[in-house]
């Protein structure tokens, strides 16, 4: 789902010797990051290195990381103005790291591994550039939707054109399916949530969806499968608060459906692993469109043992 | 939902003068600041102004609050020796300052509000307990509950005995019913929810359900709504996410539904508000059993003339 990467020692081992943002901003290695877990564990998939706030940096919005985790953004996006001065023209020159990343990845892959490339929903990247960072809870985007819908609009058709141009950048460059990460849907108010995230993110997947698969992961969301399917995604993520058969059995195929293991299992033991990783198998047996995966990231914590566990127990499962 | 004290300057007033820690364990200031919300705005309930963690202090476990905001606790329960050490027969005497305030309020109320008393559930406490304080992700909880389900039990059953009594302390000093925050519910894989909270709540909700009314907030959760019906609860709270007359349509009546209006709206307009107030109430037209609220607490960013907004639509809805 997310990178693997915090939780190895080689990772580590980079960025002692180099900040996150040089990491995923210097082609060299944000390749060879993204590349680390797949020598490790053979992953069918790698996903490209990076961070869904590089669209907001290359909009002139930049960000750094606090002390004790979360994002600042260097300013807070408040009036008309400031969204009339985001760049979307300039936007793909300064990405072009992420361009010349993709080829040095996919040569080193040799097509035996698929690559992803991903972006950040429109809705989410709002809720970061209006709210200036992190938040426990984010209240910006919201307020602006309900008040100030003309200005919300504004906002959003921007940023699902940058959205948009991003993954064709990305597709161009070479990656086999892009994924859009909409983390801050699940915070919408069900009647709400087609408006505010999910008809934007509509626009970004029909530009995409005629050359590679796309993936939404629509994180913490609740009452809205129904909308979600209706993006035309090929493949939603399910986080592991649902059962996934049940929603397999709301959204019938050619929909595939990715999940659903509790990404704080790799916390615990090969044994719980592998106990787990088969309830799920066995949930979806015989079903079609199941890609299994984690309901969210990696997390920094995790064991290499229990990764590994992981792996064997899909790959075993018959 | 919770306390609208943090968005009224009479509240904003006090805590210039006074700290958190103090406001909640003086029991005049309690009272004062529980009674500020009812006189702005006549709500028909109150809720007990404290903190769910205060279990924990009484337990033996202090807290603080980090400078920016989350929780720190003193030190992190890491070992059986940390559990065995956590004290629940001290424990009551040292929340006698909430059995103080609860008549303090209950007099100044004289019987045309009701109160309400809470406690957070077993499982939301043992994560903050076991992390150490607030976090981006809760982790230890879990990892404790699929590696060594031996301790976890013991600490659930200390957790379970605490909650309990507080419940009884407070339900004895005269609050007409309790609500169960199980803010960190909505984390857990479905298929453990019952076995790592829902159980635990089921035995604090039997030892109550006979004397007061008993409310059960599970934050986020998704697919759990029959488990948390199996507590014994007579009112589940439902957060914004979800559409609240499907929830009624899954749960029907005796129990009653509490909700589900986005906080967020509260920093919107008082046309706004009343909008989405009105929509949920026709949502709920003919439907026994519905309590209207927020589906969370009220934001300090709150504005007054909303709240009133709120409170004028669902007294005026017919």
């Amino acid at each position: 789902m997310r990178q693997a990467g915090r939780c190895l020692p080689e990772y580590r081992a980079l960025k002692e010797k180099h900040s996150f943002l040089k990491l995923i901003q210097t082609p060299e290695l944000a390749a060879e990051v993204t590349l680390q877990p797949i020598r490790r564990f053979d992953f069918d998939a790698a996903i490209v290195f990076s961070d869904i706030l590089v669209v907001s940096e290359a909009l002139g919005q930049p960000f750094s990381f606090r002390d004790g985790g979360g994002v600042q953004m260097k300013f807070v996006l408040r009036s008309g103005r400031d969204i009339e001065r985001l760049n979307v023209d300039g936007m793909i020159e300064r990405l072009q790291y992420v361009a010349q990343t993709i080829p040095m990845i996919q040569k080193a892959l040799g097509g035996r591994t698929a690559l992803l490339g991903f972006a950040g929903s429109p809705w989410t990247l709002a809720n970061f550039m209006l709210e200036g960072g992190s938040a426990r809870e984010f209240t910006a985007a919201k307020t602006l939707f309900y008040s100030d819908r003309r200005l919300f609009i504004r906002l959003m058709e921007k940023l699902t054109s940058a959205v948009t141009e991003f993954l064709r950048m990305q597709i161009d460059a070479g990656v086999d399916a892009v994924q859009i990460f909409d983390s801050l849907g699940g915070n919408l108010a069900h009647n709400v949530f087609d408006e505010a995230s999910g008809h934007w993110m509509t626009r970004v997947v029909s530009s995409a969806k005629d050359r590679v698969p796309v993936i939404v992961f629509s994180k913490g969301t609740n009452g809205n499968w129904e909308a979600l399917a209706k993006t035309g995604a090929h493949v939603l993520s399910v986080d592991w608060t649902v059962r996934l058969a049940d929603i397999r059995a709301r959204l019938p195929p050619p929909i595939a459906l990715q999940g659903n293991l509790d990404p704080a299992l790799l916390n615990t033991t090969p044994e719980v692993v592998e106990a787990q990783v088969r309830r799920i198998l066995e949930e979806m047996r015989g079903q079609d469109g199941h890609i299994f995966n984690l309901g969210h990231g990696v997390p920094p914590s995790a064991k290499l043992e229990n990764i590994q566990s992981l792996v064997a127990t899909v790959r075993s499962f018959l």
